[in-house]
């Protein structure tokens, strides 16, 4: 047998980039992104809700400075998470009028978790990458989208099943963009920003207990999002030799993911089954003695206030069972959950996919 | 404005892997494989010409090691390198009987070209990544799609538009497959080798006139296609710094593109076309004093004893123009044209997008 060797490091790329927060962000855009990205032409990938809001003065500001831009504009909602949608942008952004879009340009993904991943997944894979900047503008996409680099779209078996590694040049977020979301969608976020305290920071939780409401938040919305994308950012860097510890991320997914599918995407948002599913494991976690007693009542009165549901679908095992065997990370007959120890503090358990079905059947979810 | 700067490195990745070529591998392979990676689940995915011919030999070599198999079927052709064709991979693959592929499985390209692009961008895409390997079954996917990880998809404004660049863990080659091969297909994968002796190896070039025919070439096609994988893999690593010398790779191609694409990826095969645009450049170099006189016809008779063709297609300086501008490559106003200097030597020529059309025009391409 004849053997050659082939022996490739990455191509050399600069993976450190700027999350930056500030009120108005929005109007100074393109000055900023110009001092730092060398491109002239930028398209805006953005949805029917965000575009008509926004799109306008993120453009305006681009033109300003000296940007060439133009802009897709996607049906706003999960459903445009697919392969048709990403077919459509592809399309537009090779469209001629005004530009087909080159590797030297800018793809700006402007909009909630929906936009981010879809316009990044073809940013990631359009003429095999083209450079990218999220101006996320929900607080689950700017604690949960900004690091990680994570993009993708859903298929029919499954959510996120379809995607790629693809970090942005930049991550731009402006607090006024949240005053026009509906509770709904702000407190959606906060399910995840709850995550961010009980998995890593005890002082974060306690911040939140000591906000009343929406109002109260949005005065340190900007500390708070941060500090929940530097925990993120700590936790990914800290795994690099990739032991797995990223998994914490995943704290209340696995059946919140399995809680989302159950819905059929429609009865839960993202945040809200993290929250179910965040109560969820805290009560297996406390029935079986990895959890600090009371912690999960702390918790669900946190999320409570934010009127976010905190009590999981009732599914039957088997249904459960099939749901969790199409998750990415299952493999085999083994699965890793998350359990908290007391707020700030959790850690990885890996049991047989029988025990925990087991436990969930117990904790009659 | 508050800032959190993100630094993280790339994924940590094995990037090193081998090629292996050997007659008789197809009925080995799974040992071989087996012997080098740790899944013991495969997913062959190829066409509809190569899977009756070779998937039940690699299926029943998988199963003999250990692997439980499952294989997916495309139809053969340029058409099936399309985002349709990509969800009824990532279907087939996700499908539960006998087994959805997971993370810790293998997935194996078996076929030529189109499969190897279309299955690499499955791989690369499903789950964000799953492993996977190459059995390259013609000479061009063997010479031209073993090194450099390139992935990819065709849009309706051209080829491998939607791609990502992701490496195999192993390839191998069995030279037996290409007993199969019609002329016009085997002779297309000797347009492409006769690039790596232009641009490189004028001892390549000079071995390739010593052969008088297809079995001529058989008898050292294992030493020439490593020869061919070794100078490609020297020209991708040479430029880890990204200073564009890679591009030499696509010697003949800027215009051998134009021509695939103006025969609706019909009238030529991928092979033809590079053999004709290698002719044309040969043509405009020598008139321009970039080649040494002579260069283009020693070519052109190596060509057309394959039975390739020569002639480049006559187009409209317009049509050319509008073609070039969807070059991935393509940077504004400037184009980078790869020109021989003579057999085993060849440098990159910057020059003004329309100056090269004028040169094109006078040489009445």
């Amino acid at each position: 047998m004849k053997e050659l060797i082939v022996s490739l490091t990455a191509q050399k790329q600069d993976r450190s980039y700027p999350i930056l927060v500030e009120e108005g962000l929005l109007t100074s855009c393109g000055e900023v992104i110009a001092a730092q990205l060398p491109a002239r032409r930028a398209a805006i990938v953005t949805d029917s809700n965000v575009g008509p809001l926004y799109a306008a003065t993120v453009e305006a500001s681009l033109q300003k400075a000296g940007f060439a831009v133009k802009t897709v504009t996607i049906p706003a909602g999960e459903k445009s998470k697919s392969l048709e949608t990403l077919r459509q942008i592809y399309h537009e952004l090779l469209a001629e009028e005004p530009f087909a879009v080159s590797r030297t340009d800018l793809i700006v993904a402007l909009g909630g978790g929906v936009v981010g991943d879809v316009a990044g997944f073809a940013a990631a894979t359009l003429l095999r990458g083209v450079p990218y900047l999220q101006i996320p503008t929900t607080v689950l996409a700017q604690v949960d989208s900004s690091v990680g680099g994570k993009v993708a779209v859903d298929l029919a078996q499954g959510k996120n099943l379809a995607g790629a590694f693809y970090q942005p040049r930049m991550v731009l977020m402006d607090p006024l963009t949240l005053n026009t979301l509906s509770d709904r969608v702000f407190f959606d976020g906060m399910g995840e920003v709850v995550k961010y305290g009980v998995i890593r920071d005890a002082e974060l939780f306690c911040r939140l207990e000591g906000c009343a409401g929406r109002l109260a938040l949005m005065r340190q919305i900007d500390d708070i999002i941060l500090t929940c994308c530097d925990i993120k950012r700590q936790v990914v860097e800290e795994d690099e030799q990739d032991t797995g510890m990223r998994m914490i991320l995943n704290f209340g997914h696995t059946l919140g993911h399995a809680y989302e599918k159950w819905g059929r995407y429609e009865t839960y948002t993202h945040g809200e089954a993290v929250s179910c599913g965040m109560c969820s494991i805290l009560k297996i976690g406390e029935a079986h003695g990895f959890t600090q007693p009371g912690t999960g009542e702390r918790v669900r009165r946190l999320l409570a206030r934010y009127g976010i549901p905190t009590q999981a679908p009732r599914m039957e095992r088997e249904e459960l069972s099939r749901i969790l065997s199409h998750d990415k990370k299952g493999s085999g007959d083994k699965l890793t959950v998350v359990m908290a120890q007391q707020i700030g503090q959790c850690s990885l358990v890996k049991m047989p996919r029988a025990q925990f079905l087991d436990w969930c059947e117990e904790a009659a979810l």
